[in-house]
């Protein structure tokens, strides 16, 4: 059996990060499904998805490091060829990922107490971002 | 319902990237399954999967990035005990993982306009990686 | 069809890699699902899953890595807040991912030779990591 909720997420640009883990919660309440996998994924290729403590300071540490790999104001290819701004977003989003996958038993999410299931903003300015959670169980 | 469709891909070793996005699309069409989750899978430990806007500049500038983190030319341990030059391609492809898992709602894929599924070559030289991609759904 | 497997993984901290593909393989044997995906997942936010080619060199390349992206004596807003010492661990875990979807066919995984399901410990001090293998399938 397959259940699809979808939410929107607005962000406020890069670094800000969005805790999903309620509305997760709430489409596998619905679903009725008691064991499986879930499926999160934000649709666009400038942000991804992530469990973590969500807690201030780590959004920032997560952002400074992201900061070191792929530098908001580097020098980008991307830049180039389309006179965009956000090469460092495109970097970013394509190694954290669009997806995660959290298994449920018992219809419980197997979620440790500080783990929430987040939804990362990489592009440089706000966004509406579509978050997809698909349950497959039974 | 499982659906299985595997497809090989040529790469011209690190940094290529190749869009996988048609053959997930027509094994999908194939399966005539309506929603769930296909996972994509390179099979290999120097390789990896991935979304994103798939031009030129953005290929380029993901290379980079990682050769920040893992760089080519780089001190590893790797090659210390294997005799191997690919030590980066190991680090890279940990990382990046191997897998990636979208949703498929009324027969579509849930990705964005500019964002394709990919196939990441790590190593060092051409390799041809098998993909697997997994249909799971009704 | 779903079926649940756990494990506990005892590691000794930051950068120590323990291999479960032995469970997960046990598992799928024991669900005699013949296609489908297994998705491995570990409870917490300070660590995480991948694969790799587990050997004692790669290991340490991807500990050093993970020191360039994420040092684990930098300065965290993490360890202000909650006096905490793990900065780079919710760093590193938040990047690495907590999950992994490995796709099955005719009973087998779909892992490479030298390709191993890992967990990873991103964590400062030994902790025992739960693991959770979700078997989806028919």
């Amino acid at each position: 059996m397959v259940a699809t909720t979808t939410c929107d997420v607005h962000t406020r640009g890069q670094g800000d990060v969005r805790d999903v883990t309620r509305e997760v919660t709430t489409g596998l309440a619905e679903s009725r499904l008691a064991n499986g996998v879930v499926t999160v994924f934000v649709v666009g290729s400038t942000a991804g998805v992530a469990t973590l403590e969500f807690e201030p300071g780590v959004v920032v540490d997560l952002d400074r490091a992201y900061g070191t790999f792929a530098p908001r104001d580097g020098d980008y290819e991307h830049h180039r060829r389309w006179g965009d701004d956000n090469g460092s977003s495109h970097v970013r989003a394509a190694m954290q990922g669009p997806s995660l996958t959290v298994p449920f038993v018992n219809g419980s999410l197997a979620l440790g107490t500080w783990q929430q299931i987040v939804v990362i903003e990489f592009d440089t300015r706000p966004r509406t971002r579509q978050v997809i959670i698909q349950i497959v169980g039974e």
